[in-house]
C-alpha cells in the first residue's frame, strides 16, 4: 500500500427533510449574505427553491441569485458569479443542483479570493491547483445523483470556442457541508438518473483499475458500493419514487468521490474514460455520464488486450462485483466486461457511439484532443492511437 | 435509510515515515507545549520515542511526559494528565500507543477545558457528553491496529473500585491528526495484534447486525472491511513484519470506527459485546478484543434464535463474508457461525471462557453488572438473564 493522506472535510446531512439545517448552518459558519446558485429552473418547478428561500428568510440571510448555470459549465458562469459575489458583497456560496452546478461554484469559491483571472486556477504540473490559497466557505444541496461533487475537491469547467474541459483541484474546494435529500432526485428524469449511476460507475472503476498495491480495504469498500450500485439502479426505473434506491445510489455518488478514498494508497490513475469522456461532451455536448457508459466496455477490453499482466484484476472485478464463477481470468474478465455491458443495457444507455450520435469521421479529432495535456490511463498508456482504437470500438 | 449526519474530521497520514509530519502539523495546528502521553514504556524499546522526540526537537516543540497509561486506562492517569497539561501550560496532546493511550488522552482533551470533575463527561442521557463543549487538540501515533480511537470520537475509561467502564463520546473528541505507521505494528506481541483484529472484527459486525433499514452502501462497505480482515490476519501470524497485512489491518480498523460510518443511516446499538466484554475485563484484566471473540459466537446464536425474523441478516453475512452458498438461511447463518469460529481459532484466540481462565461462579454478577446502566442488544434485547444466557454459552 502506498502512504497517503485521508482529509474527508466536509459534512454530510443526509436524508429526508436536512434542509431544515440550511440558514442556521450558514450562520454557524459566518454566512450572512448567501451567493445562490443554481441551473436552469428546474428547482423552481419542484419546489426545491422556495423552500431554500424559506430557510435562507427564516435564518435572516440576506441573498444573491445566480441563475441559468448550464449543463457542462462554462468559465464565463463562473467568472459572472465572481463578479456579482464581489459586487455585492457576499460572504457565502451556496450551489443549488447536480454537478454542473456545484463545479461552477468551486471556481467561483476560489475565484473570488484569487487576485488574478480565475483561469490560472486550473490544475497544473504539481498536480492540483497549487495557485488556490483560500476559498470562500461553500455549501450544497444536491439535486442530483452522479458527480461526487458534493464531497470532492475537483471540479470540471468548460472553457474557449472549442470547449475544452478544464479541472480545478484542491482541497480548499471541499464544501463545507451539503445537503443531500434522495426525494429532491425524485423528478429527475430517466435518462439523467441513469447517466449519473455510470457516473458513479465510472468514478468507482477508474480508482479500481490501478496496479495492484494491496489497498484491500480500499478496493473491497469499492466493490462494495459497486455492488449496491448494481442492484439499485433498477429499483429507480421501476419506480423513481423508491425512497430506499435513491437514497442509496445518492450515498453511493457521495462516498465513490469522498476523499477519492477508494484511490488512498494506490498509484493515481488520469480517469482516462473521465478524460475521452469529456471530449465526446465538448463536441455534442453530451451528458457526462452517458459518454462514460459508451467508453468503459471497449476500454476495459483494449486495456485487457494491451497489458494482459493486469487481467487478475479485471477478473476479480468480475468475480467479486459480478459474481462471476469463471476460474480462467482471461475468460472471467471477458465475462465481466458482458456483464457490465448487460448492466448499461439494463439502465438504458445508448449501445454504441455511432447510436449516440457521433459521427465517425470526428473520431480522430476527438482522440487528438483527449491526449492534448498528456497520454492517459495507468494499466495501459493511451496515446492518440489506443484512444482512437477505443473509440472505434465503442462505434 | 434513516436520517444521518457525516462527519469525519481527522486527517489520517498513514504509511512509513509519516512520522516526519509530526512537528510541523503540530505547530500548524497552534501547539507551542505538547503533551507526550504513552503507556508501560515500549515505545522506547521499540525506537519509536525516540523518533518522537527527535521530531518536537526539530521543530523546537516545548513537552512534558506522562508515561505509564495502563491497558484499560483508569480515570485517575486521565485525572493526573489534566493536572500536568494545566499546570505545565500546556496547549497541545501527543499519545503515543494503542487504544488506551489514545481514550485516557481524549478524557485529558475534555477534562483541561473543563472546570468540573472529569467524571462529569461520561456520556449522559442524551447519548453523548454532552457537557464537553471544548477540547484541547490532540494528535495520536498509533501503536497498535484495533481499537479505531485514532479515527472516532468515544473513549473507554476504567473508574472506580469496582472497575466500571465508563464512555466519553462527543465529536469535539475526534483527534485532529492521527499518523498510521504500519511498521509501528511489527513488535506488537501476536496475541495482542490478534486480539486487535478480534476487535475491529467486533466493530464491523456491531455496526451490521443492527435491524435492515436498506443502508445498502454502509452495509456492503463493511462486509468488504470484514472480508480483508479474515483475509489478512493469518499473514500476520505468518510473518508480523508483513507490511501490506500490517498496513490492511491498520486502515481497516481506522475505517471500522471513522464517524462510525458503516452505522450511518442505521438504527444505533448498544454495542453489546462490548458491553458484556467491558465486564470481563474489568473482573479479569483480559485484553478487550480477547472477552469479544469469546463472546461473538455465542451471542450470534442467542440472537438468531431469540429474534427468527433477523435470521436473513445473519445469513446476508454468512453468504456475503464467508462466502458460504448454503440457500437455506437458518442453515447458512448457523454455517457462518461457525465459520467465524474456526476463524477465531486460526487467530489463536481462546475457545471458551472457561479456557480465558473465567470462574463459572463470576457469570451472574457479570451478567448482572453489564446491564447495570440498561439492556443491551438491538436485534434482541438482553436483559440480565439473556447475557447470562449468552455467558454459559460461551463458558
Amino acid at each position: 500500500m502506498d502512504n497517503f493522506i485521508y482529509s474527508i472535510p466536509t459534512t454530510a446531512y443526509f436524508g429526508k427533510g436536512q434542509i431544515n439545517i440550511l440558514g442556521e448552518t450558514i450562520k454557524a459558519q459566518g454566512g450572512s449574505k448567501v451567493l445562490l446558485a443554481y441551473g436552469g429552473g428546474s428547482i423552481k418547478k419542484n419546489g426545491i427553491y422556495d423552500t431554500v428561500i424559506e430557510q435562507l428568510d427564516k435564518a435572516d440571510l440576506a441573498y444573491v441569485e445566480l441563475s441559468g448555470i448550464q449543463p457542462n459549465p462554462r468559465i464565463e458562469s463562473s467568472q459572472e458569479g465572481i463578479k456579482l459575489y464581489r459586487q455585492r458583497g457576499c460572504d457565502f456560496i451556496l450551489a443549488v443542483g447536480g454537478g454542473s452546478t456545484l463545479d461552477a461554484c468551486k471556481a467561483i469559491a476560489a475565484g473570488v479570493k484569487y487576485d488574478g483571472p480565475v483561469t490560472d486556477l486550473f490544475v497544473d504540473e504539481s498536480g492540483i491547483s497549487s495557485k488556490i490559497v483560500a476559498a470562500a466557505p461553500l455549501a450544497t444541496i444536491l439535486t442530483m445523483a452522479g458527480t461526487g461533487s458534493e464531497m470532492d475537491m475537483g471540479a470540471v469547467i468548460t472553457v474557449g470556442e472549442d470547449h475544452k474541459k478544464k479541472v480545478l483541484l484542491h482541497p480548499l474546494l471541499n464544501p463545507r457541508f451539503s445537503i443531500l435529500d434522495p426525494e429532491y432526485t425524485y423528478t429527475v428524469p430517466e435518462y439523467h438518473s441513469m447517466a449519473g449511476v455510470a457516473d458513479i460507475l465510472c468514478h468507482l472503476m477508474e480508482q479500481y483499475f490501478t496496479p495492484d498495491v494491496a489497498a484491500k480495504v480500499q478496493d473491497r469498500m469499492n466493490e462494495g458500493v459497486m455492488k449496491v450500485v448494481l442492484e439499485e439502479a433498477p429499483k429507480i426505473l421501476a419506480n423513481p419514487q423508491d425512497y430506499e434506491a435513491r437514497a442509496n445510489i445518492m450515498w453511493a455518488s457521495s462516498m465513490a468521490l469522498a476523499g477519492f478514498q477508494f484511490l488512498l494508497g494506490k498509484p493515481s490513475p488520469t480517469f482516462p474514460l473521465h478524460g475521452i469522456g469529456h471530449e465526446l461532451s465538448s463536441m455534442y455536448d453530451m451528458t457526462h455520464g452517458v459518454t462514460l457508459a459508451l467508453l468503459t466496455p471497449a476500454w476495459m477490453r483494449h486495456t485487457m488486450s494491451a497489458a494482459p499482466e493486469h487481467l487478475p484484476i479485471f477478473a476479480r472485478f468480475a468475480r467479486n462485483v459480478f459474481d462471476v464463477r469463471e476460474k480462467d481470468d482471461a475468460k472471467a474478465a471477458e465475462e465481466g466486461v458482458t456483464r457490465l455491458e448487460e448492466f448499461y443495457a439494463v439502465i438504458k444507455m445508448p449501445a454504441s457511439l455511432r447510436e449516440a450520435g457521433v459521427k465517425e469521421e470526428d473520431l480522430e479529432v476527438i482522440a487528438e484532443k483527449a491526449v492534448e495535456d498528456g497520454q492517459l490511463g495507468i494499466l495501459a498508456v493511451l496515446g492518440k492511437d489506443e484512444v482512437l482504437q477505443i473509440l472505434r470500438a465503442a462505434f
